[in-house]
């Protein structure tokens, strides 16, 4: 269990701190003065191609890829483990809407990709995977409903129905996020092919949906407390309305979705976890800075014992999240996904949480300015606390790891 | 301390419930679809005028104005105490968008129509006060300053500076609320006469500023987690550079403007408490509704402890909400807002933050729709939690109640 | 709903609050100074007989009684109103050890004397409920049992048997307060005497059982927290191991039980709350001499902002749980206990887990001190905290809460 | 930064586990039954003297110690690094009443211990510190004071004068852990032997005060929550009137007490640290055999989702804290206590908090039995909570930390 940064993650993260300093900081406010000219609200900033190249150019691309045994991937990815990677996702999540998309590791694409890696097949990887692992196109995973809880995802409605040698896919889905993006030209659909099959965690399947598939409707942008989240490609309400794809199209067999689902989630959440750790650091440097340069009656903001609570109690909780995110990935590396599920319930049940309550404490420090778009907190506020109902909400993951905790006293 | 409804309150409750089913809640869907279609997000739909017309047609029109004397207005308002207000505002709060604006009881108008009827004189009334109470125009308070914690009034920074027999406005606000809004046509701007002056309380002054005065810049619409609050109209970060007004717009006398807003801001704080409890009851009303029509593993939602504990204790938290609204505004209405000052304070640190809170939960039963447009949670949750620090954060307050305890024993 | 005391609250609350200051508070030391030196601890201080003498000398006595209909009781009790009773019950939790005992008012007595007046007959009102009226003797409720969840009454195991024309107790009970003062003369129990019986809420029955009765065994003392809560008798682990009572001592009828146990535990609560509240501002107190007397770092703790958040939150806390106890009284005086149900589950669930808080945090400013003998607050909190899950722990009150609640929108 | 336990520490996990099984969760019942016989509460049972034999035997002794540069000693102790002891300090955790004291790793002995090595001279450890390393006399440290904040090391008004050849200690201490036991033949005294130096730091000595010292009175046992700690040798109330010592007692030279002090007290909060977690590890397996093993309302306690929640957040917390404790342990170990402050600080905040709360809802869950003497977990929650005031109350280090945090912005 050692979780000291190995050279090569020493060596990644001085590159890193070099991007983050030199590229990505300055294009924040670059990336928000083109936006508004742009002729769509989802079209693609200019800086947004540079960066990847800039990062590309420099090394830092697809660093999140792990094979399907959950081990470093030198054929798609650069190699790393999770706990060499995870140090480099937490800076990342300092600018959560740049870094991870400028260096190919932003959601849900990693996911996807990892996904098309492990199940697709050849013809699926060269169509998809290929060019997301050039950052050519993005990429949408399919599952959430607006009409059932999706956590259980034995309440899927969403059909996918043979027919010849096609598959017909029905129903409606929300926060598909990225769909928003006209250059996600694919999407991942959750469905069910065999809706009254015997075993419920077998009438699942997932298919490959171009967005250009007649039948496929992008028809509108969710918001997230206000936010659409334009530069993640937004959140899109996607109805499919009998859109017909080759067979061909299925990834794994028919009843594979919930395993394949099942495998594709738990990587992702640590992956939000590495970066939420760095959505909390930012708010305690921003706090750091604010209280040293404001003055409320009469006393420094910093000399204020509230104040210092505040601060003093976000270190330690960050300290203590991180330390159990390494574990995590350092579990990850060693005994695979599966043998991590508990730590990976762990961290999604603690990391939201504290973050938000983190951020918030920044926003109130911020006053008028901790709401406001001048100051990123707000912003980074509602995606932490999106991330306490998404990929299943707090509750459903502290039921499954009591029952785990319990099963050892019956 | 008797804070049954009288004959008055149930009848206006009746007639305000009937409002609210027959016209406000038909007309939120309405707003959105016309907001939708208008020029400029700014400029108001057809439906607000229809909402006010109707609301005066039922004789439910400022039913908020108390006199100087903090005692019921006939002259001016509908001669209600603030205990008969008090239920009135809840209901409006349920709707918190229309309902307010609909029965010209909105903020910041409601403070500014109170402001000058004490403290203006009968020019400043004929030009101001009569249009405001007839609903033809708005109006904004212009305050709160982005480089200085503005909760500390002796902190501001906007001079007012006699010229002449003028005065010369110059200085930078932001989260001006309703100024966004072309029908705004008037700022009560606090800015300091003289900023050297021995007393830090009578260093400012408040002046009438047209919004058509050269030197005014609405520079730009400032959001509160994402959100513009259109229609508020919004909150909008204002210029004032050399703005210059003739000397009878000063309201009061010079050095006035600290007392002033004192008095203001105690009315002001007290019908937000009282909307937000109608928020929070609009809450639990979609948490219950929400936790019967769903099921998750097997069971449904409102048979599941944990959600059961969140309905149980958002009725818990309301109930004793309700009940400190009520006798502050009995307070008020029996001792003055002086008297009440504790009490005013007391509900202004508790509502907001149990109100944010029962809003989370809700957002949390609700999933992805939590924190969507097509629920109201996660709007009016950007609401609450900004009035933890709108009007002075927690901890200002916090701060002015412990020295008032505390003072008993020394 | 009319809260304000009236003359005669006034006018006993002026009594009790002279009998407070002259009396009790002094009592306090001399009650521990007394109970140091007597043969046993459950004795009891020679300073109680002369408190209870002077309490009823001056008109303080048995100020608690309603009648059977919730009413006030001049037969038997003060001829006080839930309402006006509760600011005096509220004084006497400031010194919770002595007040109510000394005014005749503590439990578990006050619930066996309301229960004998409205479902004991003659003879067992002449023998036990008299001498109880009377502050001769006192009384327990055994109804809680180890091995089973009591606060789901159909869980009981006590057996109440007939046998001819008596009955026979076998079952084990503990938690039995004030049943190691010898002083304690009758046990009224609650086991079934029809324990297969269809409806199980018909299976339940009471009996009063001599604590002189063979078979009858006060086995030992149970601790709070390191508390064997001297003054009020203890808790004790009661045996009855066949224990042999006269038919006629059967209250109300066979299956009453339960019916009985519930009217009982309604005023029963509100009594614990409104001591809560004394209990609270006790803290309060206590935590402001504190606060203006120390001084730690170069500041005077009262100067600290996280000792002002405490004792301004404190505050705020204390006067919504005022009022709503207040309003439940005034519920249980106007529509009764059975139509003040929720309300009292309301000030169930929020009253111990607030003062719990507030006493916690006046232990931690107290430092060494707050957890010791010498102060209050450590004893003070483990009373408080205890009522966290007697009488029913906070969750199967949220739970049912929460039914109600939910009712609406089925 | 490797936490993986080594073998040595895998050989003595496994040997002090066998340990606990075999004769200390055994002799638990043992030390009750035998304490209840003594002549005396503070004598000690016999079993504490058989398991400290045995524990010898089983070469499970001194585990704790590190020497002058926190490294493992092998002159005094067992020679393991703070990471070796971690998770051994953290199973003694599990019975912290015996085990702690059965491997004679219990404090404040082993502050003294580690004080005595590094600070005391050679007659001062001959007589001192070998037979406390032998486990044939206990010890106290008697630094804090009922007058003042002694968190504050500048606030100690006992003075400590030089008379000749002697120094003379007067002031009143109390809390001084261990001191009822007759046992404990040593106190360290903290005082000031130049009460108005120019440095607060340098006024303070400390001096080695024998307990049989004509002008020590051992005055009254304190207690914490109602609990006397009698297997602790309790909390003592000590006065010094005018105790004289020879000058030779003086540990370290005048002046030099802060520092000895601050050198003394980071291993000791680590020790309560891992000892805590082992606390919590127990409340969490208590809760899981009481969730299993229990029926109320028709279902079994561990099907209840604000169990489960209780549970997954107790394994969520515990992991998080492990964590923490062991990067201590391992800066300690690496970089000195000194570089290690802020970890130090940080699990000083973290830990007693965290576990105070699993304690609570394990006490809830246990109904009456929770706050009896019959499950250890009102006891534990006692010592838990007192550990939030012990050694600096948590808001002293959260003001130290924030310091430190802050000071990278000025």
């Amino acid at each position: 269990m050692d979780f000291a940064f190995d050279t090569r993650t020493e060596e990644l993260r001085g590159r890193l701190l070099a991007f983050m300093e030199e590229c990505v900081y300055p294009a924040e406010a670059v990336a928000v003065g083109q936006r508004a000219r742009l002729a769509s609200p989802w079209d693609t900033p200019a800086v947004f191609g540079e960066l990847k190249a800039e990062a590309r150019r420099r090394g830092l691309w697809n660093l999140f890829f792990v094979n399907q045994h959950g081990l470093p991937d030198e054929e798609y990815g650069a190699g790393l483990t999770n706990l060499q990677y995870a140090p480099l996702a937490e800076i990342t999540g300092r600018s959560p809407h740049l870094a991870p998309m400028a260096t190919n590791c932003a959601a849900p694409d990693t996911g996807n990709m990892e996904l098309l890696a492990q199940f697709g097949n050849e013809r699926q990887k060269k169509q998809w995977l290929e060019p997301l692992l050039a950052g050519e196109i993005r990429s949408a995973f399919a599952m959430t409903e607006p009409e059932v809880a999706s956590s259980d995802a034995t309440n899927i409605e969403t059909r996918i129905e043979r027919d010849g040698d096609a598959y017909v896919v029905t129903g409606r889905k929300w926060y598909i996020s990225g769909a928003m993006n006209p250059d996600c030209k694919v999407f991942i659909v959750m469905g069910k092919t065999d809706p009254g099959g015997a075993d419920p965690r077998r009438q699942q399947s997932m298919v490959l949906v171009p967005r250009d598939t007649p039948g496929v409707e992008v028809r509108r942008a969710m918001t997230v407390y206000g936010y659409a989240d334009h530069d993640h490609g937004g959140h899109a309400e996607v109805v499919f309305d009998g859109a017909r794809v080759p067979a061909e199209n299925l990834i794994g067999e028919e009843g594979a979705g919930f395993a394949i689902a099942q495998a594709r989630l738990g990587p992702g959440r640590i992956h939000h976890c590495m970066r939420l750790i760095g959505m909390a650091e930012r708010a305690v440097e921003l706090m750091c800075r604010r209280a040293v340069g404001r003055t409320a009656f009469g006393r420094e903001l910093a000399a204020q014992g509230v104040v210092q609570n505040w601060i003093a109690d976000a270190r330690v909780t960050i300290e203590q999240l991180r330390l159990l995110v390494l574990k995590t990935a350092w579990l990850m590396d060693t005994v695979g996904n599966r043998g991590a599920h508990t730590e990976i319930q762990a961290i999604k049940i603690a990391t939201p949480r504290a973050v938000v309550e983190i951020l918030d404490r920044a926003v109130q420090l911020h006053g008028a300015g901790g709401v406001s778009q001048d100051f990123p907190l707000a912003e980074l506020w509602a995606a932490a606390r999106t991330l306490r109902l998404a990929d299943g909400p707090d509750e459903v993951h502290q039921r499954s790891l009591a029952h785990r905790e319990l099963k050892r006293y019956r």
